[in-house]
């Protein structure tokens, strides 16, 4: 089993801590992004994946594939050159304190990469599995145009496609997010959303939800899926369910739609650091639907993994699957493994 | 709108995240005192404001100026010279493990400065309020002598004059403390104190309340803030609410007197740093009255400010307004800002 | 009053932090080990304490003693010598994401140690009490049967002999622990246990209670520490309760049963460092029935000491006994001492 | 006496020690560039100065704000808005291995204001002095337009006008920085440069020099700043001699040439940090001219100046002008100072 | 081109800075030994390299894995399971004090392999040169047999065969080295070797040379190559030059004898870090004989690399080719790169 | 042998690396003293000895007793009490740029004990040697009257007394230390001073030597030891004679006199940490001494031992005798150690 994951990869640079910004006297430099993270998850259970994306010829863009190799992503196809690496700044939040994110991406080596530099063709061959999200069209017209090259090319080698919806305001806006996507999901398998995303690419909404209210209406998002369905006839929908009590307890669960809906059990989680989170819910959720899981399998897989993530520090979820199928299986007492 | 504020400014040494005094190879330095660090919410909200003070004109002085200034203080009234800084050293509490503050305050050249040092007609000049705190007249009988001349200059130009009772029973008597208190109170406008202050120094008592049993009595509290306005006509009274569950998660509350009992809501915080959180209340509560907020809404951001100071390291309560306001208005859900 | 403890002394590595192993540039180092975290609560209690072991003599070596001494531990006895220190690698857990530990010990100059190299006759000379763990005879055989040498001096010479089952399955089978323990019981006064130890030793089980359901069963420990006084004539058997709610948060109480049992009250603790735990209940409970205490003041005193250990970085329970005290007599609260 | 600099300032983003950036976790923050470098040595020196830039509005950017009042610099005319902050990378060399800084620079806020966005008029009102580097017109067009303003409304002012020729073959062309210096340095009193400078920018050639050989000649340095008085009527020109014998050791000397050759003595110097060491030779020659020093005095205080920058970590020259002439009358031994 | 290296590899231990052991409260991991560094060298250079070793199967195994993969070595050949990884402490020495290495590193995974586990048939298949060290053969007899079936399968397969002698007294006598040795280097074409381990491991001495006087005798140097080449028919012998004049400062050189000597220039280094040293050497020497340099070139590149690595913290030499041939052709003034 | 130190020990607050005060976030802390040193040196060489000092009942002074005991210094003596414990502050220079030392040590414990605490009799039952400095009786005229005591009660128990001159001009007058010196240096045997020692407490002067001009006359230094023989009838004169080139690198020797003049060798070191240099020439001299060496062997050890002592973080001396005795005997190349 081989997956292709495609889109940006940034240095993410953090202050130590619960510093604020204005604290900040170094700052902890990690490379991760919305695909990424996927790509990691998949490589720590086992699939071979590659990652496809461009960078900077300079040392910065060798961390990024040290950094990707390190975790044994295949790095064969990230391209080298073009002007800058994307930055984006994550100060952590606590109790009633919210994190907040600094995106500093624009005029990226991706963002400005051609279209024709991605050879798809060889990329995709004997893989899968093709992974991207929402993020990559919303870098720059290339980088839309490059989506669509890639997902027709990934159909046309007969991959499974999944797009995390991952919508970025900062990016884009709803209206050319709407028409963007819209073109790219005929080509998708399985969406992956969590409970804005619908509503901000497509106006789909989940009724009778206020994300600030911490109730989540499993209705709503039974509806919301059903409609992504009926819209884009995607063969499986996966929303995540977060409740955010403070920066520091979340409640968090997820549903896989496949025709009939399938909820997870829900955990209330003591946050070490939540970047990344939904990113390892799809690292999850596509792994055990490579493995053939059966759905109720897999949504209960892809919430305990990204649980995990939640206590573990920078985007990256850097568990085993079987850390994570012992947190399914209902092992969460943490006691300690000697 | 213009500020002054007046007292000590020491070094804050902190051993590294929860380890103990006893486990403790380097110490976090930063500067810090329960005015300045009222100057500093001051400034983050957008007052200008000068701190009065004295440091030695060494470097570690000079480590003073630049954190003032660093923060937008005013420090063209900090006077250089003296023997030395005070220090305090602080111990993280845990659980059920309190905080420790160890005092090293004692022959500080703000404690031996002279009372005719402090040119207070021209400090003045322009300002609309003056705070100070119990500790100020608490250090030496010179600056027992500083304040009231203090407070007698700034009532003579009009200011509002705001003092948080601040009792520290290392620095003087309960006797000692409510003679001199006493005589600095008729110039007094908003009169700041926690719990116990009242108790302590002016024998003022809230009855039905046991700070360690975690509940509070609010009949209590506006019991005591009546006999303040009562003996010293205070203008306005404020209390602090503070339950504490444990080191590491406590309820906070206040209550603004004003004739009337104003409550504001009730936060149950994750404390990262606990040191400064009265403080933060009244930087957060001499700001709202300086814009004319209402008796409700000044509470209500004195309490946010310093709900949201328990989550950041160190003294300094470094948010802006708006973060305040947010809170205050209700989004206490701690989501992402990306 | 005298004790000597006896055992390895191990270098502790663990990620700063809440990292993982594989993200780990730099580990805190710190030396500790079971028997030896007992010592040092005793002299922090202020009993005189030797410790006894073997570690070699190049620097390494020496970081040991000088851990030692630092906290007052007499190393008179320590000897130098054999080919390495055991290691033990240890990464914090979070919410549901468990603790790990990674024991590198094999080979260590204290399992190579010969019987012969132990002078316990003059070891002893002026002791009141002796404490080990099951640990040490799991060690090899050579310190099996130093063990079987030590307790029967220690009886010859009328000291209270301890010893905490501490069963690790990496070190011996169920069976050959059992085996060599019942040969030791004997002569052993108070035993100390945690809910699993007696099954995995003596098959003794409590019944009705699931280590990782959360729910404790008091009737079932009761049953455990009568079986085991019924069995091994010991004087009292404390048994630490411990439900692990997450990796975060666990409640934590005591029993000493000494014909009747003595429950402790229950403290629900947010972790800082889990390891070390059980053994500073070990050294609450040693001090406190020295120090002639009574049954219920002891176990209040050990399950407070261990809440207090649950909020300390590294093994060491570096806390006072006044603090263990007024934590015991029920403030709990946190507040800041100042 | 008042001083105005103009220029970019960027986040500066280092690795611990001598740490590769290959092997870079965390990154020592801090915010620099040519021109404020220059101002705060000047502020060191006791001189009042504004420092002119534009900054984003977010918290990075506040982060600059900070760090320039931190040290008592003007922030008056300091612009909020805009889309970034530039960033430069710096490793340390040692020994052999050559420092290397990679800039990520392009699209700052700084480079896309706007020249109106300057009230030069009222900036400069009760001035003494304006500097700023070649750097700044190499931003932008715009910005070179802003410094053309700049000049033209200094000398109007009765301003004395300093440049630092600073090129960076990076931001542009030889010709065009040829060019457009051409056009600025008619308004120049005091030109600033390195050995390669004038050569880069204006093909002004020092003879008999090779900058890798370790040998300088006297002559050639003479030969250049007599040509740029010739073609620019300047009234001084500074030259730095740095003679490189790898990246741990340099030599270190000045040539300050007012129709006669002023050397400076030349110190061998154990590098610590050597960025900003050209800008810290401008800082005291400024402050040197400007309180009216001779041309020895002020050679050799400017190159005492920045013989003690190499010594001090990250850009920022953190001396006193008392410290800086007691090591240009000749105190150079690094006794302990009690 | 592409090389296998065979070796151990072992976790790194040092304090932070000049700290000694006994006052490491924190220790740097980082994962290197003689062969591995060697094949991080040829990886950095750009020649594909796989490294035989086997490590443990659990976490702190894993790290190896991530640390070869993220420096891009080819990991598919390195065995899982076994009881341990052998760590080393090193403590960074200074002028007068000495670096100091102590060794934890007996019944490692590696030394307790069977000759069997490893697959050389398939290791070599299509590569060019095998590289292993006089460590490998030391660590147990199962190793020195391993080494045995390697270059006997290598020179079968004519892949060219290098071994750095590097003689470890703690690891074995002069005897037993020198007999298992002697077996070994028949398969081997280029040996390399330091000023002592010729006369160590063969018996072989350097006239007239005192490793502790600070003077080399190049021509003592020749004579050891000539009768190294005359005893085991080398194809090359390479000899590096070491003169420790501190801790702090060495002089570096080498020489490469293939009938002839030739020697390379010699550099005097400000040592960062000089663990890996001479595993550089052979890198560099490797890589350049691998792409066809004469032996002028070859030796004259190989010292520059090993230069280098003195100036780079931890074992392995993180540089590029380009970096390393710019030293070679003279530019050694460490000039900033901008 | 058994010796008894008598001092201050305070706490010492030092920026990381080369850090300037103002730029400093956070201090490492250790605890030290003139007299502490020595004692540390001394049991490092194997002598058992007792530190003579009052620290506060607080934590702080919690870690004295720690520090002391770790490297197995005698605290016994330490008495628990007063108001505070003394600070200084360390900035390390570099290069031309001097280190900086700031105190803030008065008012402490110490210097508030009465004469009347020290208990001398029992102090110096056993004992052979006693150590203080001249910074001692400078702290307060109790301690003077204290060191009085313990000099007279020294003497009759047929110790052997050496005192360390030590002029401190922060605490005393040249006239008030010549008097209160010259009264107690009756009763010391063996004298240390530094090159300047001697001229500013007694007013004799090493002819033709300028401390700035790293000029160094021999005949000088025997004329000042003659000198001070011949007014308190010493025993033995040490004087240690630094040539400081830079901050980082000092010329370091001394001489013994004892009617004729001893010399050492004279080493360049390159410094990591330069307090505490004196201290370890005086720890090393009692060794010596202690030990029946010469005084040609006493002389090298002390040089050597201090030599060392400038390659080692913070003030303590950790080295063997075996260290100093390797380097005494020549070996200085700084080899690493495997």
């Amino acid at each position: 089993m081989k997956a292709v994951c495609f889109g940006e990869i940034m240095m993410r640079l953090n202050p130590v801590g619960y510093r604020r910004f204005r604290q900040a006297e170094e700052f902890q430099a990690s490379y991760a992004g919305g695909e990424a993270n996927v790509a990691v998850s998949l490589v720590n259970y086992g699939i071979e994946t590659a990652y496809v994306t461009k960078v900077p010829a300079h040392e910065i863009g060798s961390c990024v594939i040290d950094t990707l190799r390190k975790f044994g992503v295949d790095t064969k196809w990230v391209l080298r050159g073009g002007p800058r690496l994307g930055i984006y700044f994550v100060e952590k939040g606590a109790s009633q304190r919210p994190s907040k994110v600094i995106y500093d991406r624009a005029g990226s080596s991706i963002a400005l990469a051609e279209p024709s530099e991605f050879d798809w063709e060889n990329i995709f061959k004997g893989s899968d599995w093709f992974h991207f999200t929402g993020i990559t069209p919303a870098l720059s017209e290339n980088m839309a145009a490059a989506c669509m090259d890639a997902v027709k090319e990934a159909k046309r080698q007969g991959l499974t496609v999944s797009c995390d919806l991952n919508y970025r305001n900062k990016l884009w806006s709803k209206e050319r997010a709407g028409e963007v996507m819209s073109s790219l999901m005929p080509y998708v398998d399985v969406c992956i959303a969590n409970e804005e995303d619908a509503a901000d690419v497509f106006g789909i909404r989940a009724e009778n939800t206020d994300v600030n209210s911490g109730k989540l209406d499993k209705e709503g998002y039974v509806s919301v899926a059903k409609q992504l369905v009926d819209r884009f006839s995607f063969k499986k929908v996966a929303i995540t369910l977060r409740t955010s009590i403070s920066a520091s307890v979340n409640n968090w669960a997820g549903m896989l739609y496949d025709g009939e809906p399938h909820f997870s059990k829900e955990y209330q989680i003591q946050i070490v650091d939540r970047v990344g989170g939904g990113d390892s819910f799809g690292g999850g959720l596509i792994y055990s639907l490579m493995n053939g899981a059966d759905a109720d399998e897999a949504i209960e897989f892809a919430v305990a993994a990204s649980c995990l993530k939640h206590t573990i520090e920078f985007d990256f979820n850097l568990v085993t699957a079987d850390e994570v199928k012992s947190l399914a299986l209902g092992n969460a007492s943490g006691r300690v493994q000697r």
